[in-house]
């Protein structure tokens, strides 16, 4: 097995020279005025006309010349002759002379020898119907907006790198423009690499090892986010003409070419071949953790990046590195610094000398302090960012951060909301139903135990407990409801079981959970009970049951099992079974229990779940 | 004149009450992965199937059994048998037995029988070669993905209400879900009224009081910054049963209809009694300066809210009352608070007893402190909100609001950027391409008197001053330029000008330039120099140039008098002469200096237009 090894990694700064040293930028598009908001202009506009265009009565009322109103008040009213009327969108076809007047309306066009104008408010029809009693005086200009007043002709309106606002929409509009020049946006290719990945809402052969492809998403999702515009290409094998086919094409239609996907050293290998016998390769490897395989390159005219294959590395180098990139070229300006500065909830050991990039989700704790804990589920996750706020950084030179250090979290966005309540254990469909109805939870489902772990680490506001307790735990318990579980099986039955004994006494294949989940802790102790019945040993009657030792994770993987065929029977709820038409062989009850942490309680995101706990007690 | 009175006003609660009271919400689309990005999920998502799909090997190495390598270390290595190899996106196809492992790559199956993997740094190729050396020992599961570690079918993946980012987006991927179900954008139409609009891009009639319409296209723009979706509706007629054929078209089409852009009291009563007659009306007018004239109502199914005309009072009241709700219905949060404190520049009166929403601009004085600044130009101004910054509300109580108060202003979003300079004073073409140059210039092109008036009041970094100073100004001058100014006529000069003594000598119509100006200033000297010379009074000689007096505000708007064939001659520039190809009479040369506030020479703005004004020096 022949191995490429990132002997030199480029510093994080290298690495960001080496890309701000690509130039990205598209090129002018024209664009129409419903379609401007949120583009950056491309050159200065200047005003090329004037705004209004004549001079406009502000208001109501009588377009007159000032001096005939001089010393006129309530009680000594100016009389005047109306001479005629203008309404707005009229050309006046009247010329004031002395001691005369107009009856005008607001926005229309001063007539000729009018100087000012009076609100109808201040004045009164003459008994006679041919003059107006003006109980007001006004001075040149009074209520009128000459032309220009807002904006002249040859003023500059908008600079260039304005980023256009609603109300740069008004002042374009007023212009008459309909139409302006603005940055193209980035066009961004994704190549999307290796065998094994299927797109979304295709059929997935998990025995052979595929799985959906995250990162072109994500990646076009994060394009989109920056300002870009992404444009996915088909798949491309691992074969190298393929792969470069592919390649070339992307890098002649867009400005910057990621390659994303696969983790396989082999489609690596390929695209490294690619770039650096075809292209130009500006660097391989950066001192960062997670994303230490990133290349950075030329291929025809286009820039390169290659992401890490693995979608929580991808996300992390693309946000840290290409992302500012694509703004700047897109003309965006970074957004405003969106950071929460938190205590970290616990322990971090770290000391591999790269800077790293750590993910974190966040919760308030009773005191209404922030704290901070590391969400990671291996280096092949894919979803742990979803569970994320935001990113700690941490300097290569620290080797741990303790619990309790004061750190600050770069928010993925600034209109990031970190959740209003964190629960951590048993998943369980009444508490998926409950959870809809709260306004911004986090749910993490890790079974029982390590819910009831976290618990007393005192990270999440509450943990979720099924079955029986091994221990007390110092907690409130804010409700519980309790659930029916037992033996899934196909639907009628077919085998035709009727208890626990059938597993021990027949040649059935049965899927278990995984002791993490508090089905398994109450499947354990009806194993025991019935160990006792039969006075025979606990361990005799678990190895009579096929499968006993195979604990799957998810609460309803046993029940896809038997559906597949590949299991006659698996450990469920009848809830389970019901919403997927499976048969069902009760065994018991087990309670659900929500526990608080008793620092937490007053918290409004754990007291509107005590208040939602208490419907979910009167319906059971 | 018969008009409608708003005599009872409702109160600002009344009116967010009466439009909550409407339901502006729309259905469920169903949108493509792709189209995914900032909508937000309407239901409870669950994963339906178990990411990885399979155990998965974290690395590319060997997989065996651990037990096979308990004890074994970089001395005493443990030998396996290498019985195949399996990659990504394959099926395995071997079965291990005791003291066998297999080849595997990253992200590929881990076959049956294999219970842990070891990296392939940390073994050796045996010299036989069908044999591993192991030198290290592992547990069972290490460096192995289980199927569903990541996320477990049956788990709650996204809870309803979830605004979608890139990474629910890489969530999504990974449970192969390629659309999703969310909430509809609420529609929104647009219904321009008024005889005098024009929408941009048309040709304008200013002498018959056209102007373009604003109002559509930036409300528009509003409503999709809202998370809404803006149908704009072909202009209607002030005519009845035209608007009411278009109004029920929307309520027929939308969810919600906003009538907007007329501020015609014709226009406005029509539609008032198509909403009266025809359909519902909850509410006439609102105690809040500007948009008193608002109402609210109810037309077929669907919302109706009348905005007032003005642009500045539409937008206004769209953004307080309306943006809300539609955010609301796109199930979108409010934006997080924008605010910034600072204090009010100038002393500002209000007694009208209505909430008063004052738009205001930002400038940092030179301790770094802000500054408030109402931005007003007018009712009938279009434009003022493209200067402007944000808002400060007002309390009906509050008759007025001394300089040095401290305000609370609330920024138009959250990623305003205040300008990092603020000008004030003449036009001028150079000082526009200056401008172009620096980071986010605010300038105001009041005029050079205007300008040095509110140097003056220390609102502005700086003032742009052309021609002769009046008086004394306590300032640091940072740079000038010089610049020909003279007698702009048509191409080819057809009435043979020579100089200023033709203008009073002959039979020309001249258009000049407001007193503001310092051009104007530089024209009053030239004049009075010629009244000088004949031994004349100036006002004489003045008298003798027609159109003397009528002075327009913006710099380029006597050359287009002198293109439309309104004028003869207009004051202006060499520069704007040549730019729209007119001929040019000179007649003197007139320095332009630009002064800056002495306390705030250190500012960054200030200092990067300082560095700008060094090359301006050395061109000219």
């Amino acid at each position: 097995m022949e191995r490429k090894e990132f002997r030199d990694l480029a510093s994080p700064d290298e690495a960001r020279e080496a890309i701000d040293s690509l130039s990205l930028e598209g090129g002018i598009d024209r664009v129409s005025l419903e379609a401007a908001r949120g583009r950056v202009l491309v050159a200065r506009l200047d005003a090329e006309l004037d705004v209004p265009g004549f001079d406009r009565a502000s208001l109501d009322g009588y377009a007159l010349r000032a001096r005939d109103t001089f010393g006129a008040d309530e009680a000594d009213p100016a009389r005047l002759e109306v001479v005629g009327e203008v309404h707005a969108g009229e050309e006046p076809s009247i010329e004031l002379e002395d001691g005369q007047a107009a009856e005008i309306s607001t926005g229309a066009v001063m007539p000729s020898g009018a100087d000012a104008m009076v609100p109808v408010e201040r004045t009164d029809t003459d008994a006679g119907g041919d003059a107006v009693l003006i109980r007001t005086s006004v001075a040149p200009g009074d209520n009128v907006m000459f032309a220009g007043a807002d904006v002249a002709a040859g003023e500059r309106a908008l600079g260039p790198g304005t980023q256009i606002t609603p109300r740069d929409i008004g002042l374009l509009s007023a212009l008459g423009v309909d139409e302006v020049p603005v940055r193209a946006k980035p066009r961004v290719g994704i190549v999307s690499t290796g065998d094994e990945l299927v797109r979304p809402g295709g059929d997935l052969e998990s025995e052979r090892g595929e799985i959906y492809d995250v990162n072109s998403y994500t990646i076009a999702a994060g394009v989109e986010d920056a300002g870009g515009e992404a444009v996915l290409y088909p798949h491309a094998g691992d074969e190298q003409d393929e792969m470069e086919a592919v390649l070339r094409t992307a890098a002649d239609e867009c400005d910057l070419v990621l390659s994303s996907g696969s983790t396989s050293a082999s489609a690596v290998d390929v695209i490294y071949r690619v770039i650096e016998e075809q292209g130009d390769l500006l660097l391989h490897g950066v001192s960062v953790k997670p994303g230490k395989p990133m290349l950075v390159g030329r291929l025809n005219d286009s820039a390169y990046v290659g992401l890490p294959g693995y979608p929580v590395s991808a996300m992390m180098v693309f946000r840290t590195f290409v992302a500012p990139a694509i703004r700047a070229a897109a003309g965006l300006p970074e957004p405003k610094a969106a950071t929460v500065s938190g205590t970290l909830a616990r322990q971090e050991r770290y000391d591999e000398g790269r800077l790293r990039l750590m993910p974190v989700g966040l919760v308030q704790n009773g005191d209404g302090e922030t704290l901070v804990y590391p969400v990671d589920k291996g280096s092949g996750a894919t979803t742990s960012l979803a569970e994320a706020d935001g990113v700690v950084t941490v300097d290569p030179g620290t080797d741990y951060l303790e619990a309790g250090e004061a750190v600050t979290v770069q928010l993925f966005s600034p209109d990031v909301r970190p959740p209003t309540l964190l629960g951590v254990g048993e998943d369980d469909p009444t508490l998926n139903r409950l959870l809809d109805g709260l306004e911004n939870p986090r749910y993490l489902s890790v079974g029982t135990r390590p819910g009831l772990r976290r618990l007393r680490e005192e990270v999440p506001d509450v943990a979720v407990a099924a079955g029986p307790l091994d221990r007390e735990v110092d907690a409130d318990e804010l409700g519980r409801w309790s659930r029916e579980w037992g033996l899934i099986v196909q639907a009628g039955n077919p085998h035709e079981l009727e208890d626990l004994s059938d597993l021990v006494d027949r040649d059935l294949r049965f899927v278990n959970r995984t002791t993490d989940s508090g089905l398994r802790s109450s499947l354990e102790v009806a194993v025991d009970d019935l160990a006792a019945d039969r006075d025979a040993g606990t361990g005799e009657i678990r190895e009579a049951i096929e499968g006993f030792d195979l604990g799957l994770r998810a609460h309803e993987s046993p029940a896809r099992k038997v559906i597949a065929g590949d299991a006659d029977v698996g450990l469920g709820l009848r809830q389970t079974a019901e919403r997927l038409d499976l048969g069902f062989v009760s065994i018991g009850e087990q309670p659900v229990r929500v526990l608080a942490n008793p620092d937490r309680t007053a918290k409004p995101g754990v007291r509107e779940l005590a208040t939602a706990l208490e419907d979910v007690a009167g319906d059971s």
